[in-house]
Formats: C-alpha cells, sequence, structure tokens
C-alpha cells in the first residue's frame, strides 16, 4: 500500500490527449442520437436507495472444482454478493475510489451505458472518485494508455451505441510479463480496482487478474457480461448484454426481407447472421419473424447432419413450398453452421494436412490422398466453394473456413439439388438466391431501452461491488422481465461459471460459452412451430427499433422463454 | 356507354379468391404492425373539407411537345387540376364510382396508404362506390385478375410496408393486343377509373391507357408517382413516395457500421445502395449520415471519368486518412456506378460483340479484338471481374453487367492500388474492406410518418381526381416540408413530364428520369461539405425510424433543401 501512495503522488506514464480520435467532442449528432442523450434511466429500487451488501451461498465452479480451486486460491468459492435494502447507509460515501474501466472484444450496444452506470454510481456514492478509461482494449491496461472520465467526456455518450468512448481491442492479458503491466499500471494509478466489460473470454481474464491483484495489490476485479452473440449467461446472469438490441435490428431487416418476399413472390433470401459459436441469434430473429426455414448449429451438431442432411432439409421445403404456389421464402443460418457440421471440419482437417505436404496438380492426384467420406463431401461442394478452400489461406497455409460465405454456398447446393429433382420430376418450381448478411449492421446501433438500462444497472452494480471491496465477481442484473425498478443486483463468482481445459498438458480455465439448449424453452418453442412456418407463411415483421410509445419496452424472446422456464 | 352498362350486369371473367396467397388474413403481426394499423392520418386540410376542382395552367411537354402532341391527341396539353376549399360540395357524392387499381414495379414503402387513400375517398365522397385491386401488376388488367377490395380486406394493409395486398408485376401494356385485353378488362368490370401506382415507366403507361381509353371508353386514368429511387419527380410532384422511408433504413445501416468503425477503427465499409439509374438515394443516406467518400454517378458521368480515376479518389483520401491514423471508412456507392463510366460501357459492348463470335482461347488470342483502351480497362479490373465478365452471361450471351459486385470489385481495386502506393512509400497504412449491399431491407420497411401520409393525401387525390372525370394526370401533393394539413393537392398532366425518344426508327414517349443535378441544392450541400467528411470524421448516426417523440415527423434532406432552393 504504501509504494501504491507513493507511485498516487508522482505522474502518470501516459497522460493520454486527443492525438487519436477517441472521445466525441467533435463530432455531429442526429436529433434522435441527441434525444436518447437526455433520456434518463431507471434504476432498479434496490440500487436508487440505501443498500447493503450481503454473502449469498458459497459458490463452487461449473465443473472440476479441484482443479479450478487450485489455478484460483484466492477467490475461488467466494460467495455471491447481494444487494439488500437497507435502513442506512451500506457503504462510506467518504471513501474515495480509483477506478479503472475497459471494454474488451467486439462491439456489442450498451457498453458506453455499462460505463456511465459505474461513472454515476462514483458520484452518487462516493464523491470525489476518479474513474480511468483505459484505451483500445487490454492493450491500454497493459501499455498504461487511458483517459480520465469526466462528466462532460462521458455525457455525449450516454445511451449511445459503439465503443468508441474509449475503444475496445482483442488483445489479452496472458503471459506473466503482460501480468505484470498490468499489475504496473494499477500500483502506477492506485487503482481500488477494475471493471472489464467482455465475453467469455475476456471474462476468464478478469478472474486471472482479479487473482493476481489479490496477491499483492488493493486493486479488486468486477467483470460485466457483454456479447451480441448471447452465449455469455447462466442462471444469476440471464443475459448478456448488445443482443437484445443487435437481434432487434436483424429481426428489423428479416421482417422487411419478409415482406419483399412475399410481395415479390420469386426471390428465396439466405440470410445469415452473426453467431459463429453459438446459434442464439439466429434463434432468437426466428421467434421474433417466423422464417420458413432457420438452421440451428447445435442441433445439426447433435444430431451429426451432414451438408447434405442440411441441404435436403431445405430442399424438401422448397419442393413442397413450390407445390403450393410459393417460390419464394426466406431462410436463417448462423454463420458458424459449417463449423457444426462434423464431416466439414473432417474435410477441413485433412485438406490442410495434404496441402502442407502435397502439390495440388490438375489432374487432381492429390485427392487421392483425402479418405472417402472427405472425397465425396469434396465433391460435393459447390466448384466455387472448392476453389475457395484451395486457394484462399491463412499465412499458415489453412483453409480459412471464416472466408467461406455460407449462405452462397447453400444457395449453390440447393440450385443443384433442385435442378436433380426436377430432371426426377419432383420439383417444378423456380428458384432464385438473394444472399444476405447481417453483421456489423448490429453491433453498434444505438441500444434499446432494454439493454440501455441493463448496461446502466450492471455498471452501477459493477461501482457497487467494487465499494464493498469485491473482487473476481461478474455483475449480476435478474428478474429482467419485471420493471426495471424490481431487477435484482447482485454479483457472482466468476470462478462458478468456470470449467477447465486441457491445453498442451495443462488445466486452463474457460468460462464454458452457452450454446442453445436443445432442451432448452426458446428451442423448444421454435421447434414447435417450424413446420408450420416452413409450409404456410407466419411471417412477422418486427419493424425498426422504438424508444416511444409502442414495444419501446419489449423483452426479447429468449430472455422471457428461458425466465418463463426457471419460474 | 350503354355497352358498358350491360357488361356491368354480366359476371366478370375472373372473380378471384384467395387461391393464391393474397391477403393478410392469415397472418401474424408484430405489435408495432398493430400499433401502425391503428395510426390514424392527418389529411391536408383541402381534401378534409368541401373542395372543388379548377383548372391550372395549360400544359406542354418537357421536349418535343409536338411529337407529344401527336402521340397524345386527346390527353396533350391540359391543365393541371387543383384542388381548391369550396363553400359546397364540389363534387356529387350520389355519384356511384368503379374503379381499378393496380401496383406495378418494384416495391416502395407507402404503396397500401395510396389503396387505403383511394378507398377511403369513395367510401367519404362517393358512398356505394366500388374498388378493384388488380393482382400481381399490369398482368392482373390484361388477365382481368382482380380482388374487390372491401373495408375488412383493406384495414390490415394501412401504414404496412410491402405490397402484398394485391401485389405488383414489372410486366407492361404494350402492344395492340395488349391494349385491347386492358380495354376489354375496363368494359368487363364497367370501370369509371384506374389508378396506376408505379415509376416513370409505369406512369407512362398510364397516360397511354389513358390516352387509349379516352377513345372510346368511359375509364379514367391517374398516375401515383412510386420508386424509392426518388427518379420520378419534377416542380409539382417532389418526391416519389417511398424514397424517405427507404433511405431512413439504409442510413440506420450505415450510421451503425459506421459507429463500428470508428470503434473497431480497422474497417473500409464499402456500401452498395440501390439505385441504377440515378444516384439519389447515395446522395440523400450521405446528406444523412457524411461517410467518407460518397461516389454519385452523374458526377462520374459529367466528369468522364474512368474507373482509374474513380480508384485513385478513393486511395488519395484513403492514404491522406492514415497519414492521420485513420485505417478505417465508410464508402457509398450507388448500383449503377458503372453504367455512368463511359469506358466501361465501351468495353461492355464490345465484349459483347466478341464473345458473339469469337472463340476464348486460352492464349488471349481473343484480346487483340479490343480497342486499345478497352484492353487496357480489362486489363486493369481484378481477375475475378475478368472472369465474372466472360462466364456469367445471360441467355442471350450478354455480360451481365447487373450481376457485378460493385462494390466488392472496388475494394479489390483499391487494394491493388494501395500496394502500388505502398511498394512507392506513399502508403504505410492497414487496409481491411468489409462489403454491403443495402437493397432489399429498405424497399418494404413500414412507411415512415412522411410516406404514410404522403401516400395517403396521394391516393385520397388520385379518388378525388377521378371523381372530377380528370384523366392522364398524376396525383400531385406539395408543399410538403410544412405540416401535412398545409399541403397542396392537385393533378398535373402526364404529358407535361414527357419527352420522346427515338426507337427503332419511331418516336416513343418516356417520362425522363430525373437525374441528380449537379447544380442541384442537395448535390451542391453534399459538395460543399465531402472534403471535410473525408479526411475528419462527421459520421451521423440517425438511428431507427422513431414513429412516435422524436425524429418521427422528420422529412429528408434531398426534399427540404430542393423545396428550399425552390422557395
Amino acid at each position: 500500500m504504501a509504494a501504491a501512495a507513493v507511485v498516487n503522488g508522482g505522474i502518470p506514464a501516459v497522460k493520454s490527449t486527443s492525438t487519436t480520435e477517441i472521445g466525441r467532442y467533435s463530432t455531429v449528432y442526429s436529433e434522435l442520437q441527441r434525444s436518447r442523450i437526455e433520456h434518463s434511466l431507471p434504476l432498479p429500487r434496490v440500487l436508487s436507495g440505501n443498500f447493503s451488501v450481503v454473502d449469498g451461498p458459497i459458490s463452487s465452479a461449473a465443473g472440476h472444482p479441484d482443479e479450478i480451486a487450485k489455478l484460483f486460491p484466492c477467490v475461488f468459492g467466494q460467495p455471491s454478493s447481494i444487494m439488500v435494502p437497507s435502513e442506512s447507509e451500506g457503504l462510506s460515501s467518504a471513501q474515495k475510489l480509483k477506478i479503472g474501466v475497459v471494454l474488451s472484444g467486439g462491439q456489442a450496444p450498451g457498453g458506453h451505458n455499462v460505463i456511465c452506470g459505474i461513472f454515476d454510481y462514483l458520484q452518487a456514492r462516493a464523491k470525489g472518485s476518479t474513474i480511468y478509461g483505459f484505451k483500445g482494449g487490454p492493450a491500454g491496461i497493459m501499455k498504461c494508455k487511458y483517459v480520465e472520465l469526466t462528466s462532460d467526456f462521458v455525457h455525449p455518450y450516454r445511451n449511445q451505441g459503439g465503443f468508441d468512448m474509449i475503444c475496445s481491442g482483442r488483445d489479452k492479458i496472458e503471459t506473466p510479463e503482460q501480468f505484470k503491466q498490468a499489475e504496473d499500471t494499477a500500483v502506477k494509478l492506485d487503482l481500488d480496482g477494475l471493471v472489464v466489460i467482455g465475453g467469455d473470454d475476456s471474462n476468464t481474464n478478469a478472474c486471472l487478474l482479479a487473482e493476481n491483484f489479490s496477491k499483492n495489490l488493493k486493486a479488486r476485479v468486477i467483470g460485466c457480461p457483454k456479447t451480441i452473440d448471447g452465449d455469455l449467461k447462466c442462471k444469476e446472469v440471464p443475459i448478456s448484454f448488445g443482443f437484445d438490441t443487435a437481434c432487434k435490428i436483424y429481426a428489423e431487416m428479416i421482417g422487411n426481407v419478409m415482406i419483399d418476399a412475399r410481395s415479390t413472390g420469386k426471390y428465396y433470401h439466405f440470410v445469415r447472421l452473426m453467431g459463429r459459436a453459438a446459434s442464439h441469434i439466429t434463434l432468437e430473429c426466428a421467434l421474433q419473424t417466423h422464417p420458413n426455414i432457420s438452421l440451428i448449429g447445435e442441433e445439426v451438431f447433435a444430431k451429426k447432419q451432414t451438408l447434405k442432411n442440411v441441404t435436403d432439409y431445405m430442399v424438401d421445403i422448397i419442393c413442397k413450398r413450390a407445390e403450393r404456389g410459393f417460390n419464394y421464402g426466406v431462410i436463417l443460418i448462423p454463420e458458424g453452421l459449417i463449423d457444426f457440421i462434423p464431416e466439414v471440419q473432417k474435410l477441413i482437417a485433412e485438406l490442410n494436412e495434404i496441402l502442407a505436404h502435397e502439390v495440388v496438380d490438375e489432374a487432381g492426384n492429390w485427392k487421392k490422398k483425402l479418405t472417402l467420406q472427405s472425397l465425396e463431401l469434396f465433391d460435393f461442394l459447390p466448384q466455387a466453394i472448392q476453389e475457395q478452400l484451395m486457394l484462399e489461406r491463412d499465412p499458415h497455409g489453412n483453409v480459412q473456413v471464416a472466408k467461406i460465405e455460407t449462405e452462397k454456398m447453400l444457395i449453390q447446393m440447393v440450385e443443384t439439388e433442385l435442378e436433380k429433382r426436377r430432371e426426377q420430376g419432383s420439383y417444378k418450381g423456380q428458384f432464385r438466391g438473394q444472399s444476405h448478411f447481417f453483421g456489423y449492421e448490429g453491433r453498434c446501433g444505438l441500444p434499446t431501452n432494454f439493454d440501455s438500462s441493463y448496461c446502466y444497472a450492471l455498471g452501477y452494480a459493477a461501482g457497487a461491488l467494487l465499494h464493498a471491496g469485491k473482487t473476481g465477481l461478474i455483475s449480476s442484473v435478474g428478474n429482467l422481465a419485471a420493471p426495471v425498478e424490481e431487477w435484482t443486483v447482485s454479483g457472482t463468482a466468476l470462478t462458478s461459471l468456470m470449467d477447465v481445459e486441457r491445453r498442451h498438458g495443462k488445466f486452463k480455465p474457460v468460462i464454458k460459452k452457452a450454446m442453445v439448449e436443445l432442451e432448452g424453452a426458446p428451442f423448444k418453442k421454435f421447434a414447435s412451430m417450424r413446420d408450420e412456418w416452413a409450409l404456410n407463411n407466419r411471417y412477422i415483421s418486427p419493424g425498426p427499433i422504438q424508444f416511444v410509445g409502442p414495444t419501446s419496452n419489449a423483452v426479447n424472446y429468449t430472455l422471457l422463454l428461458e425466465l418463463g422456464a426457471q419460474a
């Protein structure tokens, strides 16, 4: 502590000014952006009055608790922290805190409001505190690049999309040297706490930092659940922020395309949606819009489907629709689809091996190295995809699966199969595919009222948890189907979300991604309705996100159904 | 008249029921869609009280009035019809009318409200009238496929996007046989009038129908200005419907992508927008969002720019931005861009000629047939585009320019040029391109309040014009920057919008597309600001269309600037 105090009196290493374009002072706003800045946010009742932080039950781990305990000797097993109303002020408002905050990974609508929540908490409950925004993600911590967040600085970002207040980055704090750099920064800035806003990896990292800091620093670490993909969640953290806004933006576009499809009557729209690891976005958008076909990666995987199976499933529906006179439709595809297909993974692995050692000859002799199954699959692929696999490789010579435009591949495969059926006489329709990818459009939209309020509460709670001296927790806001006032607030031990994976002979802690559960309420709802959506047209167009009036406080289906199933 | 009355007593040829999926009875609505159905629409003051229809000035033509007069002996030269308030009811409410309506061409948000406007006019001012919706566009007229529109039928489409109430089509009524079919339908249904909702071609067609019908039928024809492209307009018709909504949907997406670009700091987003003939959409979106680069086809054409010029323009900006530390940006591209580049047109023409007669040999001897300029251009094109030009041809063997993904082509060309400059030492940045096409998403969105009200007024006015016995006019609503109550309402002679084109040795009447005027207020505004937008980041994110609260009654820039310049 003495050491920290000395450094505190010195001059920080890099006092960043606005040489890089961070800070919106120079920017222009649309009328709607301006109106959103002034939108005042409700707080859960427990946070708006006096509250104290009480211990919940002792925690364990999501798997291998013994290994997790070994990896996190300081923070493992701690109880959750629950905010409860109290008669008197629970935490000393005389305490002045120095808090850092960092945005980690891809953008998600609402990130700015988490920061505003922390800021407002400190202003209200620990006046005179300082908040530093680390710039450009975890690299900002390691390089001690930051900006001090003032009321004027923070204000223009209230309820705004994007991460441009302090920007984000994908660096990780992993090596001993990097942990040392982070420590140095914490010491230099005399940090009492750090809030890490990120996904599963970033929250794992937050927990490692918490463990590391707790050995010899006062700085504590709290995580916040961010990702539009919706795959960071557990009982205490019912949803990650950004998912609600992103899905509603995609659903707006899908709904528009549906009305277009029905009006025009001649296109099949193949819509690829974000979500490489899990298909929550596709599932939620399906529940919001009722497309004819939605492919859910987790189901494809569980059923061990082949690309041929997936194609046949689509083509069967397209043929039946043609018989009813519908030569149009809308098909949703998660961007990670082919990662869920075991045979594709096998082919890719074989190709990587072969391409590393063999000359690819025109005559195709190299193909003899493929196993029979992979050879059949390769020959089944459209030529353009074959070429893409062979030609576009990363610097290590590996096939770039991520570059494959799945929606275009599926269109070609459907076309080929339909032609076969036409020759067999079992298809007489017209097929024209249109491809779409809805991705970047959804990551930085103006946050919905839900995400705005949710993020604000997450940030406010993170501030309170740090104020209460907690570390290694993830800010947790629950009861989210109720009005904001009734939301519950707590902190959940990050170690309780963790399991281990064996990598290079060592156990590595990971927060397991929450996949679409085939026994979960959202998938079951979808599965019970999809046949009806397939052949009849039950399209729903949710329309643009509203901030006032009808639908402005709507909650997404995934959350509602999961909460309903829990209740 | 007697003949018509007899047919009226008979049974119409095809009394269509819902065997094809037209009509929303079976569909499900989102909460927002439902709330929009109940949204009541204001009417211009002149239409909500008693009014009479008075003659405006005599009209001429947009060009070659003598030829237009010859082509339209009946309807040429007629005055405009202006609605003015009157003490008493101007038109007999005792008259019962039989009116047909047809949607022609691509979807545009608001089409349903035009129909609702006609319907409500007839209900209010000519009770007992009948309105027929021709199904699937002009083909519905020729085949006499229609549905009688009732209050229950129309209701669920109020303020809804899409054309699915009666669907649209791209057929044209052109040959004498086709005109005869249309006549037969008019006689069969005893039509007093027909409203054609469409773009420039459809309104030209409407005028031909008006001329044709006026020879021996009572049926009159009124047009309504539809197209998201915004290229059907004149002094009396300040804007085509759908443009406002479509641009706002695209601008929402562009704004989101901008915030993403700024937050991530590593992508150049190349956004292709609809608008094959004119670049109004790109210009409007640029004014709404302030991208770093916007290519306007009309300017490229006027300056006789080559593909190399266009590439250099972009690369110069990208290099300057890299010097400032900005390795990201947003670039807007109208989908018709390459149609505006003379050298590309020349190359395409030569390729079509060569490919029709020559064998394309591997050695490339066929290339010797190209002129030097075209050869240079061909070699300048990225390989993927070369292949696309050579391989993907339409059934007539012609190169398919429309299939070229301009945004991807430009990314490749920019990459190539940047690599050159890197070798020369004049570029040290990082470039990563992301391509987007915003098209179908915008054609069928929920109409903005502006488009909802505008279309309703257009339809209401069309009903009144038919009631007043007018023909060959286009429904015209003006003073659009003012509140709806103050909008002016009239009908403008369609022939006054026309010029002739010589085709196959004959004069053909055409409504000239309204292109972006380089001396017009919207382009000048854009031109005065684009250098600032290019290097600094002045991004604006308009956010989603709102139906209540801030921005819900905003008017687009193109309209505001053009009206301002007129005033």
